[in-house]
């Protein structure tokens, strides 16, 4: 069971190392503008960065999810290939909505073309899974021919 | 291994697709109210549409735990027919919600019967799996009509 | 498979009972200071069980991680063993904050020593796996009593 998964489990230990990254971001904004909790407002740098965090923080299941789901039942290295990126596009989000709310855009635009990326592959593997159909495909020269090329 | 947790995995994904919706009526209420982040005040619709989602989006990872742990310890029919309920129940609340707070309840307390069904489905599914107390009751007559019905 | 994994779920089920107990406090709280949502301020007390229900939740989906890649990649009884500690203080931390924001440092600080240990045991499970130093360093004499000791 562990080598259909050893990938997975090794983006989502990287995913979490990302988001402890982002959760001391905030802690070393709280330090530096003396904004103590509960109080999550007070100076504009350390809302955004706090906000960026939160954000982080919300996909970070629906990442996991995905990423689970598409690398378990369409192809494990594309999975983890398209979380890596995912987690790079998170690291310039956040460093960018930092800086200013508009830099944040375009990494977050990148990150979600990924989920969606994900969630394709994860309906695709469901779908080749429960329809008979998807077997029919598979079977085809094009199918073989693909699956040798993704090492099924 | 897959056959024992498609189910899981399609309401899991049918889940994804919801808080994405979630998350895009909220980038729509941006808009309408002009509310750019980090800000989250700013209209009464908006902030309730906004409460709406993170709400929502608190529970998703408990509901995915509940959903996989009672459909792989009690039975994943079972688990993701609650699981499809709950993922109703979010739809109307979140509705519900973007018109009066009030309208937020009846759904919210639908939902949350549903999670403590799924809780009950996997801690009886644990207790099963835990106590040798289950195996004798699933030897009974009963235990075996059970099963059968439930095709474990 | 089950019996890979049925003390993860059992502590996955636990920890999801302490959320809903974590909820149930905010709600309680929204009772006593009649603070109706979506309005998440109003009285100090309210506001610090709201922060903590909230971090809580945020580190929910990060401990469930790290939990199964640490149970499956490198001991069960381990990762299981860390997880109803980290539960533990997380509670205590709830109920720190709930007084003072000076008592939720604390716990807040075990939790996540208690999170990194998590993380390490899931960098050393993974690490065994990818490398086949891994596989020479547990066949010495000292790895094959490692192994014993834990059951491997």
């Amino acid at each position: 069971m562990r080598n259909q998964i050893d990938l997975l489990a090794a983006v989502t230990v990287l995913g979490v190392l990302e988001q402890a990254y982002f959760a001391l971001q905030v802690i070393y904004a709280r330090r530096k503008y003396k904004i103590s909790p509960p109080e999550t407002r007070g100076h504009p740098e350390f809302e955004r960065i706090f906000r960026a965090q939160v954000n982080c923080s919300e996909y970070f299941p629906i990442f996991i999810s995905l990423l689970w789901v598409a690398g378990i039942f369409f192809h494990q290295g594309a999975a983890a290939a398209s979380g890596l990126l995912y987690l790079c596009a998170r690291f310039q989000y956040f460093h960018g909505y930092a800086q200013a709310p508009s830099r944040r855009l375009g990494p977050l635009y990148a990150s979600a073309r990924l989920l969606w990326l994900l969630l394709g592959l994860a309906v695709v593997g469901l779908l080749g899974h429960f329809l008979p159909l998807g077997a029919l495909v598979a079977d085809t020269a094009l199918g073989r021919q693909l699956r040798r090329l993704l090492g099924w």
